[in-house]
């Protein structure tokens, strides 16, 4: 954490990435920096009204556009990269969500029925900073509700490795579309690192998103998202986790929705373990009373879940991955 | 409501049901009337310490005994039956959990797989009400942790109609081994009335269990539940629903869980568009925006994922279900 | 097999049954005895012509009925029962199929997506029992191709024990709905007892249906099956097996489908082993790379898969069962 | 298919691909060109003898090489390739197969259950090409099998587009680890085109396999392998295609495995209309009735089922794909 820098990136409309692997990095950061960087929307803020259907505007594979992607120093294979997320804040004073054609938890697929895809339709949400809220306006009657906001990262994640170069569309051990509201400010991702240089890259903010992201797409938004990196040298991830002040958390990604249960709580189990010194199965029955299991997406290529047990129901609640997640707090005050 | 009486219905250890359908009534009461209902835990009472193993105290079809049914005068199909809970208490200062053979979410099953099971193990819970705690011991290292006590309904419903009886063990339609903490006192639950009489039984009582129920057992109890029942003449309803002071919730039961998480959220959305006025797609991104998705249990026949949102959320909030729920203030008023 | 009796069963109208378990026998029957048994088609014989469409003129719970259920003396829990299939003759000389609202593997279902339904259409097919051929023709258009004439059993089972009654539509430990091509003349299907009698129904034959049976309906038929029964006493059956002169062959039944395969193939690998003395690791390999896998149905509640190994695959052919399926070539000889 | 001409490839022990997409191409190939390439087995040749675990001698990501990938000239994205498999030779004069620890259908994975994995075990098979047989011989008894021998391509596929570069372990919309036994000599496999060039790489071929490779891994070989490859301008393929004389089929590959099965069935469902000139339920009616549905992996990322159709059911048996396929039998003729 010594000599942090703080790296302000802002691509161009071509700079974006599609594929987590695959894509020549952007910059060069170190363990300690902080970076300041600009992310666009899922629809690359092509959709901009009522009248920009995602279906008529976006082009394959030029969907979830991704910040990066950025080499870290000395984080090699086998290391972990922590990624402190300090601050999310939307650019524009607005968002937008719609329905996109067999796309979502409550329609089927062009590829696996017979039926016709639902009506496109696009919401235009009020992002009100201040007032911390953003307004749903319903399109056919004259109804609206505010909703907190709640900025989160969708998308964050490094290269896979092993050769492979995956579609910015898909959550696995490497993150990627991940989707899951717990992924805000205040949040230490920990993700492992696959190959030299991490090459961590993020986009596809939600300005909020119900847990499930039921119709594919949430308050889809623009951001200036600032984190620190940390390279945990010699320590491995699987699948990513998260911490907080208050929380640990693993998110599984699977299909079905039960494999991506099944693999968050086994890694939360295995974490538990590992944290307090109980035996596999003691971890497994406190998880078992103690975990909530908060859904991420049921939409994406896999679908996400979240294992989640407070502190305090850990007999020792040391610090895991060495007190990393505890510099958060002095870098959120920093960027006050 | 009117005539309301107060029932006290304790069952002797042979008069436990274990289907939904198929057992005689136990009790006919009134739409109005308060019920005082004695609950045995899942393993009938067998399981007391470290050496009932519950595979070996066990005996199949004798597991989950439910009390009831409670045949509902002048409930018919095409009607719902609200069932107000008011309170839930332990009767007993222990709870017990388990690994169960081939049973839960991180074990496969004995029937798709070759593995061996994992280790038959029990864990015993002090439950102490004044202090509002369960207390975890872990059994291979002395450590011990405080959890909140929240006591639930793990099984509840009626008669599943259509010539049909269903074991306690799974979930569906008529409700059943639902197993979601959103079954707790200051809830009503809606059920759809399949045959005549309604048929309602409860029991399966977990002093709390964490979401999706992963060891396949939850802290088990026998309990006091106190509960109303009222008839809604006319109103159908399909999936098993709950309303609270501040929630509308839909409950989805099915394999594999996606399924579970739909059912639950296209059942909310048609709510949400009946007590709104909004039309199906503007409730569906109301709901994707503002829901959140409990997991009930991933270890059943059925998984089970409840779909929630806050009355705050709805543009307009009328009160669903003819305002039934709100007598269930006065209720536990009047039992306090 | 002494005093092998030929029964005789020809259900009225209002004599069917519609759940396996929750009905009273309408027959006795001994070890031994042949049955001669019509059975109706899916609907009720109620679809006769294009106007009749299923969901019109059908009504729940009166879909899928069985003929019986027979009271198999001295069937006991623990033992298996044989239905050897001796001959699968249609009644009439047509056969019919339909598109059912939100039924069958090429829709979504109501409960979980908001699509609307494909048309309800419905195919009524020529069934010519002399060339052995049932002819298909299009509605849209004035194609028509004659298909082979396979009839078979889809709906075949007892009752399931444990208090249970399971609706006619539903595969399961007991058999039901399997919707399996291999259940044809020719075929011992065998079946675990679980409660005294057994309770054997059966129904919903097909003319054919192609593997998954995908638009979730047959080319339904009535018939006149000829089958016997045999008690095999204290021979526990866990899932339904099939014996034919040259293959054996296990049946799983679940959701997801992958589970219905798991199912089928940790059984055949049991059997396998049981039968020729590998140990479970060896029979495991050799099914591996010697066994089929149809698929039986992707609509029905439970999905279905046949794993099925060819007799001469096996180190040691012995026969299953005790011989008993060897009966069947002298019944079929008989029936002739 | 002029200037056709004969190439032979075979690759040194590192020049192999472990994704499909993201590897330089080993050489061009022109439309009409005949490729006699070498394939190593999905260990790379390191398993010879019992004593060689893959767990131990293979490491990840350096499993499952293909040969190629091989530049077809003129083929550009919207194309179809076409590729003959005119035959599949052993290299060798044994296979072998193995368990491979949490790998496979009846077994769970290290990620979502706490269960130990099976033991590790290796088969070796004598591979007589002479006799047409692969000789199974268990480990634990004296026992030993004859199975037809049916050599057949494992993984085959072409670059993914959309910047992605996917494991050979996993088999998708662009082909990749199709694991079905109906890729063998005599079928034509159609796969759309998605970038320029097509990049078609093969591999991991099998002695045989049973449906579903419930073990995980087939009877497993070296092979010169004897394809041609034809580009067909301007007409897209979206899902893996096959073409014999006698059946057309087309391949889904999902999780759940219930999803492979939608997909294929809706693509077949659209080919048979295409051809047939069927409109698309007369078509959903048709295959519903004659189609069969061979499984081919539940092992792998995604599971694969085929779904195949005889020509002589099409109403209009035309020839798919412009009557590509039709010169199989000459290039066949021109082999022997």
């Amino acid at each position: 954490m010594t000599g942090m820098e703080r790296i302000v990136y802002r691509p161009a409309r071509d700079e974006f990435a599609y594929t987590f692997g695959g894509f020549m990095p952007v910059a060069h950061v170190r363990s300690g920096d902080v970076l300041q960087v600009v992310t666009e929307d899922c629809f690359g803020g092509l959709v901009r009204g009522p009248a920009d259907l995602p279906s008529q505007v976006c082009r394959m594979p030029y969907l979830n556009p991704v910040s990066g992607p950025f080499f870290v120093e000395d984080a090699e294979p086998g290391d972990t990269l922590a990624v402190h997320l300090i601050s999310i804040e939307p650019r524009r004073n607005w968002g937008v969500s719609a329905t996109f054609p067999h796309f979502g938890a409550l329609t089927s697929t062009a590829h696996t029925t017979l039926q016709p895809p639902l009506e496109d339709r696009l919401w235009v949400y009020e992002v009100d900073t201040t007032a911390g809220i953003v307004r749903y306006r319903a399109t056919a009657s004259d109804h609206s509700v505010d909703l907190p906001l709640e900025p989160m990262i969708g998308t964050v994640g490094v290269a896979p490795g092993g050769f492979e170069a995956r579609s910015t569309i898909v959550p696995d051990t490497h993150g990627g579309n991940l989707d899951t509201p717990h992924l805000r400010a205040g949040a230490t991702l920990y993700l492992g690192v696959n190959m030299h240089g991490a090459m961590l890259a993020l986009g596809d903010a939600h300005a909020r998103q119900g847990e499930g992201e039921a119709c594919g797409v949430g308050v889809e938004i623009a951001t200036t998202t600032t984190l620190a990196v940390e390279v945990i040298k010699g320590v491995p991830t699987v699948w990513p986790r998260i911490e907080t002040d208050h929380q640990i958390m693993s998110i599984g990604a699977a299909r079905p929705l039960e494999d991506a249960y099944r693999i968050a709580h086994r890694d939360l189990v295995a974490w538990t373990a590992a944290l307090t010194g109980l035996d596999e199965l003691d971890a497994y029955q406190l998880v078992s009373q103690a975990a909530r299991a908060p859904i991420g997406n049921v939409c994406d290529p896999n679908y996400t879940v979240v294992a989640a047990v407070d502190r305090q129901f850990l007999p020792s609640p040391t610090t895991p991955y060495r007190g990393v997640h505890d510099r958060l707090r002095q870098l959120a005050a920093d960027h006050r």
